[in-house]
C-alpha cells in the first residue's frame, strides 16, 4: 500500500464513562482529526460507545474514524491522549478521597501507554486531577511539557459563566483565573481578574458592587460540582467541552494561555508538582507558565493549595510511585 | 424595556434523560438560537442539566441561554420544540411495549403545551416514537405539518453508516432511506438507492456484491439499539444528532429530505397515521412528503408496518386518545 | 398563506465594493440567516454578486437565501444593516479626504432606509467610518444605541495579531484596544493592555521588551493599509471579518466588549460624535460604553482624535447635514 | 529544538488573483490546517495578499500561520497545493483561447514544484482547467491519482442551486452532475439525476415539468460565468467555495464523490487526458471514477467534449509539452 498524502491525526480516549464520553461526543463537531480510538477496560462498553457515536457522525460535521481499540494497535501512532478512566466522585465525596483507587488505575494505564510507543501528548483528567496528572508523569516517562492536567479549566469556565451573568458582559470578556487544586483549596486572585481591558476591582468600585458578592459566587462556583451532582448524580457535560478546549489548543497550535495543571517549576515560588496555574498551550503541550505576581493573601492560598495536593501524594501515594 | 430588535428564537427540550440531553449537548455548537427551556417532571434534574450544559457555553459556539424553565413560561413564545420525555427502552424490550406508560406522559405534555398558547413547530422523539407522534397530533391541536416525529432519521443514518464503510464510499454519498415504523417492521426500498448518481443495485452487479450482504447490513442496523443496549445500556449519542439534524432543518428553512415520521395522506396508499417516509422538512415543519413508486413486495412491508402502528394504536390506546 | 413558524433573521448589505462582498462572502458560513440582500445603485454589480454568491452556497454551511434587493422591498424587515457604499480609499489618499463625497452618499442611503422603514441596526464601514457613522445617525432618526460604526475593530484586530506573533501568545489572549479615530489620529492606551491576565507593561518589563518597540508596532498597524493598498491595490478580507464579528455580536446578543465606533455621551469627557472606544455590543446595539481611566497623556490623545473628528465634521459638513 | 509532537498539515495556493484568494478566503473558516502559503510570481501581491488574510483571523476560526512563500522554502511539506495562477478570461473570450499562455504558466509552476520536492495533491484550478490539469500532471511527475482538476465541480453546484430554486427542494438533495469539459461542451445525463432518491425524470412526469425547462436551466448554468462577467466583470466567489470542498474532501479523507477533472483511463470509453467525470476523492486524492453507464446521446456529448478537449491540446500544446 501507498504511503497516505496527508498526515493524519489520531486522539484516543481511555476510559468511556461519562465524562470521557461527553468529551468525545463534543469532538464530532471538529474538523481536522482523522480517527479517534476508545479504550476502556470494559471492552464492548468501548465498543457500545464507538457504535453510537459512529451513530452521529452522519449529520455532524467530522469525517473521522471512530472505533474501540487498545494500547498495542493505537498507543505509537496516537497525537492526543485523554486519560478519564477512573473511578467517579460520589455525592458527598471529596475529589481526593479517591486517590489511591485513581493512582492505581492511572500508573496502570500509564505504564500500557509506555510499553506501547505512546509519545504524544497526554491529558490526564481523572480525579483528583492534579494528583493523577502527577502519577501519570513519573510513570510514562514523557517531558514535564508532554503531560498535562485539566486543572482549574472547568473552573474557571464555572466563573467565568457567572461572573457573565452576575455583571453583564460576555463571557468572552471575563478574563480570570481560577488557580491551585482542581477542588476546594482553589482561590481566585482578584486583583488580576478583567472585564476586557479594565480592571474588575476598579469596575466594582464604580458600580457599588463589593468583593464580597464576587467571593459569594466564587464559593457557589467551587461548590458546583456538588450541587450538580446532587440534583443529576454527576458532572460531565462541562467538563466534555473543558477537555475538548484543552485538544483544541493542541492540535491546532494555539499557544493560548489556559488555566491547566502544570508542572511547577518554582513560578508560583514552589517546585516538582502539577497544579492548575495559567500555562501557555500549543503542540508541543505546555510551552510555558504564566507567572502573576501575587499578593501575600493569594501567595498564602497557592501554597496552602500546593501543601494540600504535596501532603495527599506524600500520605498516599508512596507505594505506588517512586517519591523522589 | 425597548422592544429587541433582533428577532429571538427560543427552543425547547421536554424530558431531560439522556436521548434529550445528548440533543441539548450537540446544540451548544449551532449559532443562530437564542434561548434553549428545559422541562422536566423532576425539576432538579432539570435545572441540575441547564447547570452542567451552561458550564460548557464558555468553550463552545453557541452563545444562548440555557435555563430550566417551564410550560408556563415558555410555551407561547417556543419555536421549537422537542419531545423526548418517557420511560426508557430497556433491555429486550420492544418499543411497543412502552406505548401505554408514554402515551400518558406525551398526551398530559402535549395539553400543557396548547393549554400554555405553544403554535411552533413539535418534534416527537419517545418511543415508540411513531405512535407517540400520533398522540402528540391528537392532543396538542396543531396541523399535521406542524407535528413531526423522529421517524426512521436516526435508522437511515446507521444504514447510510454501516453502507459507507462497507462500500468505501462518504455516508454524504450513500442516498438511501429506512422507511415504516421506527421498529422491528421498519424496511430499505432497495430499489430506490443510490451511490452518488449511480444505482446501488447496479453497483453491486459491477461488483460482484450480492443484495443479501446488504440486507443482511440491514438486520445488523435493525438490531443496532438492542447491540448498542447490551454493551452500554442505553443508546443516545446517535439520536441526539439525529435530533439536531431535523431541528436544523427547521430552523434554517432547509427544505430537505429526510424519513421523519410525518401524518400519511395516501402517498403511500395509506392514511390517517404518522409513520417514517420521506417528507420534506422546512421552517413550518413537513411540507410534503416525497411519493416513491414502490415495488409489490417493499409496498406490502409499507402495509405491514403500518398495520403494526395501527393495530397497537387501536389495541392500547383507546382509553387514552380520541381513535376516530 | 400561512404565518411562517420561525421567526426570520434578514440582513442587508448596502454597497457591493470589495469590503462589503468579503463581508458578505464570509456570511456564507454563518447559520441563523434567513436572507441576505445586497443593495448597489449599479443594480447590475448587486445582481451579479448575488449570482456569484450563489454558487458558493452549495459547499457552504448556510441555508439563507441571497438576492440583489432594494429598500422598497427590504428595508422595513430587515434586522442588521450594514452600509459599505461609498468610494474608495486611493493609494496615498487620507481616509478624510473621502469625507465630503461620502457624506453624501451616506445621506442618500439613510433617508431611503428610513423612507422604507427599516427600523433595525445600522452598522457603518465607509472612510471615514466615524463621520460617516455621525452623518448615519443625524439621518437616519434612529436612537443612538442602534448606530455602530466599523471604529477601530480593524485595527484592533490588526494590534493583536501583531502582539500575538510578536510575544508568542494566542491572538485571543492579547486584550488591547486601539481607540479613537479609525484614522492617523488613533492611539493605545497601553496602562489598559494585557496578555491573559498579566499587564503587558509588566510583561515587557520582565522580558527586558522596551515599550517602543509595541509602539513601532502600533504604528506599523496603524500604517498597514498604507502598506497593503500599496501591495495589492486595495484592503478587504480584514475589514470583511471585522464587520462579520461585530454582525454577529447583535444577531447572538453576545454583549461583547468591541472598540466600535458609538455615540459619546462623556464616557471619555467629550460629547456628541461617535468615535471608537470600547462599546458593549448585543441585540439592541450598543449597550454602554466602558469607561477607562487615562492617563494624562492618553487622554490628551483622545481628545485631539476627537478635535480631528469635530473639525473635519465643522469644515465639510455644514451643507449636507444639520451640524446643531 | 524538539520534534513536534502534532503532525502539520500545509497548504499552498499559487496565484493570489481573485480566484485563489476567494479561496483563500474561505480557508479561514477551516481547522486543522496549520499554514496556509501564498505564492505569486508578484510577490509583492502575495505578500500584501498574506497581510490582509491574517488581519481576518482574529475573528475567524481557524488558527493556521498564513505568509507569502516560494517553493524553495515551501514546496516539499506541502500537503495539498491548489494551482490558480494564469491569466483572466476576459469578456467575450472563451476558456480554450487562454490555453497557450496559461499551458506555459502551469508548466513552469509544475516544473518548480518538482524541483522541490513536492509530492502532495495537486489540485489545478486555472483555465481552460481541464487541459491545465493534463499540462500540470504531465510536467510533474506525480501519479494520476494525485493531480486532480476543479472539473466541473463549479459547474454542478450552480445546476443544484439552479435546479434547488426551480424545484422546491435543498441544493443537497438535488443530485445530479455537469460532466466532460469545464466550458461550453459539458453536458447532463439527465437519465442520472435524482431528487432524495426518487428518479428526477419520474419526478418531472409527475409535476408536469418538461425536461426541456432543465435543459433550459442548464443552459443558463454553462452560461452563467458569462452572465456574471458582464455583471461585475469576473467571476471568484462560487470557485473559491468550489476548491475549498475539494481541498476539503483532500484533507478530511472523505471518498467522497465529485466530478472534478481526473485521469481517464476507459472508465468512459475514452483514455489519457482529464476530465469532469464523478470520481471518489480523498486522502491520496482520486481514488477511483464513478462509471455510470451513459445512453448513446450522453456518450455521444461525452466523446464530444473529450475531442474538444484532446484537439485543442494535439493543436495547441505540442511545443510545450510531450504529446506521447
Amino acid at each position: 500500500m501507498e504511503q497516505e498524502k496527508i498526515k493524519k491525526r489520531k486522539i484516543m480516549l481511555i476510559g468511556t464513562g461519562f465524562v470521557g464520553m461527553s468529551f468525545a461526543y463534543t469532538m464530532l463537531n471538529e474538523r481536522g482529526i482523522d480517527e479517534m480510538v476508545l479504550v476502556d477496560v470494559n471492552t464492548d462498553k468501548a465498543e457500545g460507545e464507538a457504535m453510537d457515536l459512529n451513530d452521529g457522525l452522519v449529520y455532524a460535521n467530522s469525517k473521522m474514524k471512530i472505533k474501540a481499540g487498545s494500547y498495542e494497535e493505537d498507543a505509537a501512532d496516537t497525537d492526543v491522549c485523554v486519560l478519564t478512566a477512573g473511578a467517579a466522585q460520589k455525592p458527598g465525596q471529596s475529589r481526593l478521597e479517591l486517590v489511591k483507587i485513581n493512582a492505581n488505575i492511572t500508573k496502570g494505564v500509564c505504564e500500557s501507554l509506555k510499553a506501547n510507543g505512546f509519545h504524544g501528548i497526554l491529558l490526564v483528567a481523572n480525579n483528583p486531577a492534579d494528583i493523577m496528572t502527577y502519577v501519570a508523569w513519573k510513570t510514562i516517562g514523557l517531558p514535564q511539557n508532554q503531560v498535562i492536567g485539566s486543572g482549574t479549566v472547568l473552573d474557571t469556565a464555572r466563573l467565568r459563566h457567572s461572573l457573565s451573568r452576575f455583571l453583564g458582559f460576555a463571557d468572552s470578556n471575563i478574563h480570570a483565573y481560577i488557580m491551585g487544586e482542581h477542588g476546594d483549596s482553589s482561590f481566585v486572585p482578584w486583583i488580576h481578574t478583567y472585564i476586557g481591558c479594565k480592571s474588575l476591582l476598579e469596575y466594582l468600585d464604580e458600580n457599588n458592587i463589593s468583593l464580597q458578592e464576587l467571593q459569594d459566587i466564587y464559593i457557589e462556583v467551587r461548590d458546583k460540582a456538588y450541587a450538580i451532582i446532587e440534583r443529576k448524580k454527576a458532572t460531565y457535560y462541562g467538563i466534555g467541552y473543558a477537555l475538548k478546549r484543552i485538544v483544541d489548543a493542541i492540535l491546532n497550535n494555539e499557544h493560548c494561555i489556559l488555566p491547566v495543571s502544570s508542572y511547577q517549576n518554582g513560578e508560583y515560588n514552589r517546585s516538582g508538582l502539577f497544579i492548575g496555574t495559567p500555562s501557555v498551550v500549543g503542540s508541543n503541550g505546555i510551552e510555558r507558565i504564566m507567572a502573576l505576581p501575587l499578593n501575600e493573601n493569594d501567595q498564602n492560598r497557592f501554597n496552602a493549595s500546593f501543601d494540600t495536593l504535596e501532603k495527599t501524594i506524600r500520605d498516599n501515594l508512596g507505594d505506588i510511585i517512586d517519591l523522589d
